[in-house]
Formats: C-alpha cells, structure tokens, sequence
C-alpha cells in the first residue's frame, strides 16, 4: 500500500437504480465498510436528487473519517455515457429523462472536486467482476446482465470496451429473429424481448396460449406471470414452467455463439436476477451454445455465474470505476 | 527517423494467398520498393515452400541492400493465428491442411532471425488500413472484407482484437439467418453464405430459378454464375442483377447493425472484390443499416470503400504487421 492509499483509502460506490440509490464507501480490498440509500425518484431536478444524496452521503463520509479519506467515486447508471460522465435520456429517471444530466460533474464540485466517474450499470458489472468477481485475472470476457432489461459490458485485451461514443456494449439489442417480438427499443426480435425477465414472463404466456399443457401457472392471471412465478413452478417440476427456461436459454446460447465470433471471450458471465434459476437456464444455454458455435470455439469458453451476489454486488461494480479513475 | 531506421529501413510483406504468395519489401511510408511473387501450391511439406520462398525473397532483398537492411517481416495468411506465429489446418493449402504449422518462426530461422509476425488476412487488412489506408487516426472500426468468403478484421481503442486465442473477428460467421443456407464452416445461416462473392452468384442463381423476370444472366449456364457476371449484368441496368446487389448489401447493413450494439466503430471499411460494385452495394447497404440500428448509432458511423487499391494492399497490410512488431 502506498502513501497516497494509506491517506485516502477508500472510494464511494454508487449503484443507481430506477427505485433505489445505493451508496457505499469501499476499500482497496473490496470491503464495504459503509452503506446508505435514498429514493432514486421524486425529484423534479437533477440539482435536488444530488443534494439528498450528499446529505446522506455525508453521513456515511463522517463514519470513516470525512471526506479527506475519499480518493474518487464511481457511479453506475441507466444510459450512462463513461467518456462524458452522463446520464443520457433515461426514460425512468425523472429528472433525467429528457436530457443529458452532466452527473459526474455535479458530484465532483459537491464532493472537493475528487474524479468521479460514471458508466452504465452493465459495464460497471463487468469491471466489478474483473476487480473483484470471478473475472479476476481474465483479459477477454462478456458479461450479461439478465434483469428487466438484457444488458452487457465486455472487456478485451483487460480494457472496457466504450466504442467510439461511450454507448458500446448493447448486445441486448442484437436482433435474435427479424421480424421476431418487439422490443421496448422500437425495433423487432431483439435478445431483450426474449431473455430479459420480462421476456421469461412473456414466453410464459405464450406457451399457455398455445397450448393446453397442464401448468401450475395457469392458477395465475397471465398478465400477472413473473419470471419469479416462472421459476418457482419450474422449481416444483412444472414442465410447461421448464421449457420457458430451456427456450430461454437456448436462444441465449444462441447469441453467446454469435458474440463469440466476434471477440472470442475466454468467458461469458451472467448478472442478475434470471441467474438464480441456475442450471434450468445454464444447462441448455452452454447446450445451445456448442451447437451452434463455430468449430474452432467448441467447449473453449467458460459459462460462470456471478460470484458477486447480494445488494453488494452493483455497488462495488460502481466503486470499482473510482478505483479505476483514481489510477489514471 | 531514427537511427534504427535508418539502418534498417524496411520490413518484408507476405500476401500468402490460396494461389500466389505475393512479397514486398516496405519503407516506412508505405512504399514498396522491390516484390516478387511464387506459387503457394505445389509443395508437399512447408519447408519446401519456405525454401522456395527464401530463394525469391533473396533476389528482392538483394535489391534493397541486403538482410542487414531488414527489420521485421508480416505474413497475412488464411487461418493464420497471431499469438501463435502458426497456420493452422489451412483447408486450402497443399502444406497446411493437416496440422499446425510454425510458418513465422521457419522464416524468422531463414532470415537472422529477424522478428516474424503473422495473422489472418483480414487482420492484416485492418492493420493495413489503419497504418497505411482510410482507417489512419481512427480507433474504434471494422474492416470487413468481401472475396470468395467474408472475412472481418476488429480494431477497438486502437487495438486489433484477437481474442484468448487468436481467432477473435469471424465475423463472416455470425447467424443472419436461422435455417438459412448452409455454409462451407456446416452451419446454417452465416453472413458468408450470403454476402460473399460465392454467395452473390448464389443468390442470383435463386432470383433466376424463383422468377420469370428478364435477365442478361439467362444467356449463362446457371452453375457458372459469378459474382462478376452479377456485376457486369447490373452495371448494364439489368434489374435482376440489381436486386441481388441490394439483397445483398440489405444483409450486410443489418449484419452491421448488429456489430455496432457490439462495439460501436466510429467506420466499416469494405475491403475486397465484392467492393468494386460501389453504389450498387453501397446505397442499400447504408440504408439497411440505418432502418435496422439501435436509435442511438443512427447516422453515426461512417461506410468507406477501402483506400489501398490493387494487388500491392494485401502486402502492404502485411508488411504493416511487420512494423507493429518491430515497434514492441
């Protein structure tokens, strides 16, 4: 440990969600030693939701020995831009839902001017998983975050990849079937509309539609199905229940076939609430994946799950972008 | 310039191409002073293809000054493997279809020892583009090239990508379309199948046997198609023939579409035989692209046509390896 950590050892986390922002102060070692949150929303104005943040942040500050001891702060969030430390048209945030809302820098000049950064909440997984999760070590990795949403954060050569506008790592909008479900995007047979949560939830309908197989779900309102439902009737032996999983993760398998021709990952990582389901989801899914995969990528790359879990995870993801800043 | 370079002012480009192995001797700028070129086929074991080559590289080093003169030497070649300095299972090389062959490090053995680097030819197209061609000052991009297969090199923050084992950016091996055509790699679907020049003159021969529609190509033996007879037909006005070209460039703009959820490249750049049909390919290519991108890629990214015209570009992208190497 150098001077410089022995006198500001720690970073702020920021995991933003649509509900709750969670902060947490992080040391090198990837130990939450505080942890607060606020509601994300109720705010009309950017300048409003950071000040209650800093109030309570400020608490948490004072637990560790004050804002000297805080070396930068990374914050995870929906439409984050990492080369502008914005947050861009984020259609569930009320104050930032039409604009670009320099975050950032907001804090920045809040907090004695210390680096903050800020990326989506996806890639502020993967760098979590490289900092402290089961992608220590490794160069070329995807991580998928399998939540309301399909998000992604890829790293190659050990190095995030932004693209040319901060917006790179998209692959929940990789069109799986032309003409296929639309999707929240606007656009059709995207990976989001089938292997989100949501979309679980959707095949879920469908194959009740379709068919007259018998179903625990079927004692449910179909509009009411959760892949929360989905999963525990699986849990219990439903078939109908089981085969909305294999088809999820087939078409998964599916995509990581693609995405491996064009960054030839050493391992695909998977984020998120889906991830629980295990085996009903990863089985098929590596399954699909040697079917359908080039030759040359047969039974290379790993299938891992995130070992960051719990609460914790998204906030050390975010402290990690701190980390990454402070040693520029 | 300095003094290395000025003692040692070239580097040797190899084009190892399924027909002709192509050699250039490169300056710093690109220029190719002396290039000699022998048969690729015709020899049982490797090394009497390296000897074979040794005795023509020889003459043109000679003309330069001597190996004294030489820095570095690039080889772009069919399954060529960066990391590895090999050529692996070549289908269609007489002395390479049936193994692993250390073709780096046999030259580097007949050469001083100079350093030796290889990858595949549409790597070394990308790196061309970048040192040499309309990729110059550019850090996020694509080269996608379009001969008898569709091959794709993949630079991301400056970097080409090569993934954990060297055979990163298959890109010509992305599904396009599930159950699709079966193509040469046995599975069904890939962009290659459709978009090379093989699956140009495939595609014209289905719009003949599908339709009753007037066409030039009904003068031609329907197996003898070729992507050129497409070319010359359209360029006559032929509508059949230019409904292929915008079959096929719609295929490629959505193929792109999906690459920019990937990484986000500030350009493709098209590289290649198929490239020669210009606004035919082009026009319904960017279009396509833009009807089918993430809303917020729209209008972005820039299409070029490749800079480095002629037989001299496959070597000169080469030679560029040799001089990425000779900078480490």
């Amino acid at each position: 440990m150098n001077s410089n950590e022995t006198m500001k050892p720690y970073v702020i986390g920021l995991d933003l969600g649509g509900t709750n922002s969670v902060f947490g102060i992080v040391d090198s070692r990837g130990e939450i030693k505080a942890q607060i949150a606020i509601k994300t929303q109720g705010y009309d104005k950017v300048e409003d939701y950071v000040n209650a943040s800093i109030d309570a942040l400020m608490i948490i500050i004072d637990q560790v020995g004050g804002l000297d001891k805080i070396k930068a702060m990374g914050i995870g969030a929906p439409n984050g831009n990492y080369y502008k430390g914005t947050i861009e048209f984020a259609p569930n945030l009320s104050w930032g839902h039409n604009g670009i809302v320099p975050l950032a820098e907001l804090f920045s000049k809040k907090l004695n001017n210390i680096p903050v950064g800020l990326t989506n909440d996806a890639n502020a997984a993967a760098i979590g998983e490289m900092t402290y999760g089961v992608a220590r070590g490794l160069k070329n990795f995807i991580v998928i975050t399998l939540g309301t949403g399909v998000g992604s954060g890829i790293v190659i050569n050990g190095q995030m990849v932004y693209g040319c506008d901060g917006f790179a790592g998209e692959l929940g909008h990789t069109t799986m079937r032309p003409d296929g479900r639309l999707c929240g995007c606007g656009r059709k047979g995207c990976l989001e509309a089938y292997c989100s949560a949501t979309g679980v939830a959707r095949t879920a309908r469908e194959f009740l539609e379709k068919t007259d197989d018998d179903s625990l779900l079927r004692a449910l309102k179909a509009e009411d199905i959760t892949s929360l439902d989905v999963s525990i009737a699986a849990s219990k032996g439903d078939k109908l229940a089981n085969r909305v999983y294999e088809f999820t993760g087939e078409l998964l398998g599916e995509a990581c076939a693609n995405f491996a021709v064009f960054s030839s990952p050493e391992a695909f990582i998977f984020f998120g609430g889906l991830t629980k389901s295990g085996d009903l989801l990863m089985k098929p899914l590596v399954k699909s994946y040697n079917d359908h995969v080039l030759k040359v990528f047969k039974d290379k790359a790993k299938f891992l799950i995130s070992g960051l879990e719990g609460s914790s995870a998204a906030v050390l993801g975010a402290s990690a972008i701190g980390w990454e800043l402070s040693e520029k």
